[in-house]
């Protein structure tokens, strides 16, 4: 689950047949991909995560920097262990994996410089998704658990959550994988109906409990 | 969090005086220590599994196979990847690492033949706690996720819930990891209240959603 708050919610994306197909209309093109973040990809994926506490009113929460991202992600081969899909667009196609959107009006991303990715090709990070395996002893089988989702603001509302959770989604089915599994506030009902419109069910009955804190430290102790 | 439900509550635990330290009484010792699982443990670790469907009702939902669980276990360095800690007791004394309770009368194990681990030393598994890395972003940080704990109905009440529970929290200290989670059932009030008890805090605004079966089956199609 998130760093203490769920991921926070890719807002109701519209028709898969506006989203993610060519419509009739040419104007404002956004093209997009999601590929695989990389160790040069830290310093965007910790203002992503630094946005994401600000979205979730928890910055005081939130410790990571550039450095602590850097010692403790990418130590293992991909989807083996902590995985992060980035999500890219470009108002010019990429040379593969590419989806298209046609806005209304161009789009303006006042944070455009901060989160430029490749300046040549005029291409800017617009969001991630970290996950991770986990395991189902009854069907003994890994899944995967989506620890974090989040789009910068601009780019809601586009189908882009859609998009991260489904290529979650996909890798699993590819690996042969029992499930995927995240959590939602409770109280977020566009979420919720957002989630169970992908497929997902929503465990009502499910409490998480967490050991954090001098609450886990004590267990350090010998003595215990 | 458990294979269709949460782990099964430890039962509340006897006071730590009375569970880990030895007594002024020396009748009817009960000697248990903690070990990590191995291949070898797997049709020991199958018939758990089983039993915690049965306990749990869910035998319908537990697909797990002493074959599908040696495929997916074992397949990493202990705790980068799914983990599992057997709880072996014995009435002689381990070689190292042992605890003793002392019991008012002899523990009758009805299902001691089948769980014996080391009939020369009268070694028998008790019960065994599955864990695996997770993540936080915001304390860059891994911990650990307890997605099942189980202890065998005749050592249950005896605290070796709380032994297992504190040997995972244990090691995610000794890694320097930031927190351990699982999941409870929200009417189970024993449950919770024990892991309050042990520090723990109940997050109640947190839903679980998963994605499984055919609904996750279908984002395998490359239409979608």
């Amino acid at each position: 689950m998130a760093a203490a708050a769920p991921p926070p919610p890719p807002a109701p994306a519209p028709e898969p047949s506006i989203a993610f197909q060519e419509s009739s209309r040419r104007d404002n093109p956004l093209f997009s991909r999601i590929r695989l973040a990389t160790p040069a990809d830290v310093p965007h994926i910790h203002k992503l995560i630094h946005q994401m506490a600000v979205f979730e009113r928890l910055t005081d929460l939130c410790s990571a920097t550039e450095s602590s991202l850097s010692a403790t992600l990418f130590n293992s081969a991909p989807f083996t262990s902590f995985t992060i899909f980035l999500l890219e667009v470009s108002p010019k196609p990429f040379p593969s994996s590419d989806r298209v959107i046609y806005l209304d009006h161009p789009l303006i991303d006042p944070q455009r410089e901060t989160f430029i990715s490749d300046n040549v090709n005029d291409v800017t990070v617009a969001g991630f998704v970290l996950f991770f395996p986990n395991y189902s002893t009854f069907l003994a089988k890994p899944g995967f658990y989506i620890e974090d989702l989040f789009v910068r603001e601009c780019y809601r509302r586009k189908g882009f959550g859609r998009m991260l959770l489904s290529a979650v989604a996909k890798q699993a089915v590819k690996m042969g994988y029992g499930r995927v599994e995240w959590v939602v506030l409770d109280w977020n009902v566009n979420a919720i109906k957002f989630y169970e419109e992908m497929g997902a069910k929503v465990h009502d009955e499910w409490r998480i409990c967490r050991l954090t804190g001098p609450a886990l430290e004590k267990y350090g102790d010998d003595a215990i």
